[in-house]
């Protein structure tokens, strides 16, 4: 048997989950792999920190790096997050020290994946990131193993559980967005500082990640097209719930005529699709691809539980012994992608618009829409007398980015349109 | 760059499919794996047969079993079918001559998996056989890799695309089971034969081979609880969307208190869950594990695409190069499985009778079902005056196996009652 040493990065709630996790299957796993692993080095901001695990003082380590220069830490995982900063060092270093790297970062890896990548192949250790994607879904490995070879041609994802919980919340309580945020905050379901939660900045990382996994291209840099759910108010919900039809933030990938087309934003979705109906911090991931036709994933997708599940299938896939791309290819065949021209897309758009209620308001917006070419499918008008203000919420017929766009930035100016308006794209 | 050659035993549909997909995919699996693979041979009963691909003849071998002795073959792929016989002795004598195999083969592993895992052990080969399993969905790889060290206590599948086929069509064309049957078999939906796909025999196969991966167990051999489809009529299917459900063929694997409980059978199942809704040809398979909670997997359950997929996956663990054990551990680790007593298990109960249409027999039935201590939920009786005959639709309180089997069995002798009542389990 194999004497593996493991080093521990981060010991939040995802640490220590993963800390007792790998004592409780030390035996389970030397059967699957042959090899005797021990935790030999710790490190977290703070030793005294109430944990509930107890480990012995040698292990921890005040200064993480120091971790990467001992001779018996064989794997590094590292669960401190962030893009740049001290995880980057860890894991750069790590890797040029011929030591195998496990990290739950997304923001590391859609930033400095490729990089990454290429000094980890160039050390020949393994650099694994199950955990950064999908929580529990073993989505990255099941493209790399279980879909190899497979043509995807297109990934559609709920990837973002604090969003879904949100708006799920919002659908079966009828409460108001701020109001289930902070629940949703006394949960922890949502971070102090949701902002890249709700903005669907976390989103985008996961699409990236899984565009340059799943086409074999280098992971993408450009603009994409991305809205969050700040702007969802308890009456889009209830918009919604009238036209059969439910909100959920997508992230969407797809190559159209060899360009790649990155985009996240809230979806209004058939109420009786699969999709419609991932409910609460589930997440789920469609993948479309040949021969192989529609496979979908689905499971809890954050917390210690699912994310140590994937940490942990990460650790069995280096112990397993054979070193792997981790992107699957060589990253020096990985190419750089063109990006598709998210101005030439067509969509149908729900917008609502909060007005003042007065004369000539709505012929305003309806002259402005067709200015710029958006036809009207429907359109309708809840007045609040109270306020002397409406919300005018109009479905349109499918129409360019680039037209809805600058159309949206025309009301600015208009001062009977109270705010920006809520714009939501019919998938 | 290694040179592997391949070859494919068995050219029907599947193989043919694998063939082109092999010939196609040659650079990119270079990419992947540093392999230069090669079809070296291939058999098939009938080398005129008009295929879709055009081979070199002196590739073709008229008996199967000198492909395991050419050196040129480093892996084997048995698509011939049958747990018995020829393929037996094909994959028995490949991996004894250190040839590794692939195979779509479910009544082999089933039936054989845990004497040929031990030879490929032996041997230093590896066995693979995703394919036996969920058709594209790559449900025994996310076992043994993406799941891998969680602790699966449950395992629930659709697993039969032709029963699942035949049940939807019915629910959604109300059209008998005899006519849709002949429908799916005109669309190659169905074999000509479909015995084993209607009477829970193939679904058992499969939920045996997961049992036994994801438990960690010797493949069982008991007789299970399985029925099948065949008995189920137009009447039950409008019954069930009148009591707002649906019927689905389940394969279900459990561990109670240390015993492991498979069964093969149609359920009644909540019209809204997810289960419900997994329509046609589609598979799924829901996992519960610790720590990663509930996995659900989806995709297209056979035909010759999905198929492939899985083998080209098989091929790809293959060509990345350690040898890992067939079923996670070494077989000599994986346990004898004791069972749970079936009889004692609880249901409630969906029971159909088809009786004469005279005084005294719906109390007959009652009184029988109490003998049995078999209480009665709800009640409804579809009268057809024309037939002099009627049907007793009777919805159980949670009854025990034992006290129901008996209690059916007893209406054998029951004149009144004009055929074997149809039984289908609440989910």
């Amino acid at each position: 048997m194999k004497r593996i040493g493991i080093g521990i990065i981060g010991i939040g709630n995802i640490g220590s989950r993963l800390y007792k996790e790998i004592i409780s299957k030390k035996k389970d796993i030397g059967l699957k792999t042959n090899t005797n692993i021990n935790i030999v080095a710790i490190s977290a901001k703070n030793i005294k920190k109430k944990r509930n695990f107890k480990f012995k003082k040698e292990i921890f380590y005040k200064n993480p790096l120091d971790i990467i220069k001992n001779s018996k830490v064989n794997i590094v995982v590292e669960l401190i997050g962030k893009s740049d900063g001290v995880s980057k060092k860890i894991v750069e270093s790590a890797l040029k020290n011929k030591k195998h790297v496990i990290t739950a970062n997304k923001a590391l890896i859609s930033k400095h994946g490729d990089y990454l990548s290429s000094i980890a192949e160039k050390n020949k250790v393994n650099l694994e990131f199950e955990a950064a994607v999908g929580g529990g879904i073993p989505v990255l490995r099941t493209i790399k193993d279980g879909l190899a070879t497979n043509k995807i041609y297109k990934v559609i994802g709920i990837l973002n559980g604090t969003s879904n919980y949100i708006l799920t919340k919002m659908q079966k309580t009828k409460n108001s967005f701020h109001k289930v945020l902070k629940d949703a905050q006394e949960l922890g379901l949502a971070e102090s500082n949701p902002k890249f939660d709700l903005d669907g900045s976390d989103v985008l990382s996961k699409i990236r990640i899984l565009s340059s996994l799943a086409f074999n291209k280098k992971i993408s840099k450009n603009k994409c097209l991305k809205n969050g759910i700040e702007n969802i108010e308890l009456t889009d919900i209830e918009m919604a719930e009238r036209l059969d039809l439910r909100i959920k933030l997508l992230g969407i990938t797809e190559i159209i005529n060899n360009k790649l087309f990155e985009r996240v934003h809230p979806c209004l979705i058939k109420k009786d699709s699969y999709i419609a109906n991932i409910d609460g911090v589930m997440n789920a991931v469609i993948l479309e691809g040949n021969p192989v036709g529609e496979s979908v994933l689905q499971g809890e997708g954050a917390g210690p539980g699912p994310t140590s599940s994937a940490l942990m299938s990460d650790l069995l896939s280096i112990l397993r012994g054979n070193i792997k791309f981790p992107f699957g290819i060589p990253s020096s065949k990985r190419k750089k992608v063109s990006f598709y021209d998210k101005n030439q897309n067509f969509s149908s758009l729900y917008l609502r618009f909060e007005v003042k209620d007065k004369p000539g308001v709505l012929s305003q917006i309806t002259k402005q829409l067709a200015k710029y070419k958006i036809s009207i499918e429907r359109l309708i008008q809840i007045p609040d007398h109270r306020k002397k203000r409406a919300s005018i919420v109009i479905i349109t017929h499918k129409a360019k980015e680039l037209n809805s766009d600058k159309c949206l930035k025309s009301f600015k100016s208009n001062k009977n349109v109270l705010k920006n308006p809520t714009i939501i794209r019919l998938f």
